[in-house]
């Protein structure tokens, strides 16, 4: 089994419907695990349960708010089946960790499931991907200061930036507000549906690319799946449009190896500024 | 008060926490009401549920998803707070309409709340408004073929369109992917941050610039609310990336008089298009 796969088995559901995970520090960056693990450990338990309820299995949207940074250790995922429909489902999920014998509340998510093998015919509009310098040129994690290139998300990872989009690593943030570049997951996993959760969520805050350092928590995240995934590579956009008052957009878009646009999201986060 | 204000107001909270608003047809779009003041009505409720509860009452973001369009009559909403902290605060609203006396859900939504008096500096980066047509060379709904204009929301809103974006109307679809025009009510009142939830979910479905016709439901809608507008006509633009499958993303950005961005927002919706 892969690592990804590894992390986000959870066993379940228990009598009270939870099911429940183990993370650990392997996927942690800073002090806080991942948040793309997080949703698509929690994204597959509600596919799970909305199964089991007679429902659709594959994450269309996927909108969470994000109360309190989850830390390695046990993990509760609590999915509430809202509706199933013919083309599509709907649920809920509350994803927990016991503190001190206390359920702590670290986010909860508005899920509408459905399943991706109706969604293949070709797109009638489209985005390419952004222009991205080749994967042979880009700056790996290996090239990134060992506070960052020992954190566990960046060894399971195998992420590569555009140079254009890197003078944030060495004190010249391009100011453009953009980051591209190229990702797998290191133990050769092919990507899929779930997968792409963690994508949309995996690299630096954009806002690097502004000057903003240090960690940039997210309050609201929407990821879309609009595609399953080819197997390969995954190309990589993120971007920004406003920031103002310590609070930004981050959108992303992900392709696949054929090209294909198989993933968006937005997120709003909170960054911090050095003063100038 | 205006007509705005009036149809988002409610009585409450009851012993159950629920509060109590009732939908006219007034601001019916083909035969549903519209989502925009479906969700500046639940916003204001848990704004209001906040502020009991010692949290916050703007809304900074606002995740909904939507299960069964809703209609005339009474309508519930019933939000519970997560969490006060100190610069935001965190709440789902569960919004239902009794039929034949049973509560049937018509959506949910996850809410950021915060202060936007906070977040009045100049912002690090920012869009600036797109390039729109003058005022007195758009199109209003008053061009609109009667089916259109004769809905209640149409006369409730003073909503002009860039002639280059409304070829749609006469049969001929730009086939960009993209509306921009003007936005205000039409009883003058002034924009604030409930009614830019209103502004985000008030154009025509950005699908049919490329050819799609009749309703478009919305499936996930995720809302941030930047600013406080100024006083004036809201300039709005949206644009969809990616058409596949009867899905599309349509990204919706609003700047108020002064060009400044105040809200942004991203739907995935269903669309239909004619056999070709």
């Amino acid at each position: 089994m892969s690592e990804f796969d590894e992390a986000i088995t959870t066993t379940g559901p228990g009598d009270d419907g939870a099911y429940v995970g183990a993370l650990t520090d392997e996927w942690g960056i800073g002090e806080a695990v991942n948040g793309g693990l997080l949703m698509a450990l929690a994204a597959r338990a509600t596919g799970d349960a909305s199964q089991r309820a007679g429902g659709h299995t594959d994450t269309l949207s996927f909108s969470g708010i994000f109360l309190s940074p989850s830390s390695p250790g046990q993990i509760h995922a609590r999915p509430t089946v809202l509706r199933t429909g013919r083309s599509m489902s709907s649920a809920e999920v509350v994803v927990t960790q016991p503190v001190d014998g206390v359920d702590v509340e670290r986010f909860r998510a508005l899920l509408t499931l459905g399943d991706l093998d109706r969604y293949t015919d070709t797109p009638r509009k489209s985005v390419i991907p952004s222009p991205t310098a080749p994967l042979s040129e880009c700056m790996s994690a290996g090239d990134a200061p060992p506070s960052l290139s020992q954190s566990g998300l960046l060894k399971r990872l195998d992420l590569r930036l555009d140079p254009a989009t890197v003078g944030w690593a060495v004190g010249a943030p391009s100011g453009h507000g953009e980051l591209r570049g190229w990702l797998r997951l290191q133990d050769d996993r092919e990507p899929d549906a779930l997968s792409l959760l963690l994508a949309l969520d995996a690299f630096p805050p954009v806002v690097f690319d502004l000057g903003s350092q240090g960690w940039a928590p997210t309050i609201e995240f929407t990821g879309y799946v609009r595609a399953r995934p080819a197997p390969g590579w995954l190309q990589v956009r993120t971007h920004t449009d406003h920031v103002a008052g310590g609070l930004f957009n981050e959108d992303c878009t992900v392709w696949d190896s054929t090209g294909a646009l198989v993933a968006q999201s937005r997120q709003l986060g909170a960054a911090r500024f050095p003063a100038t």
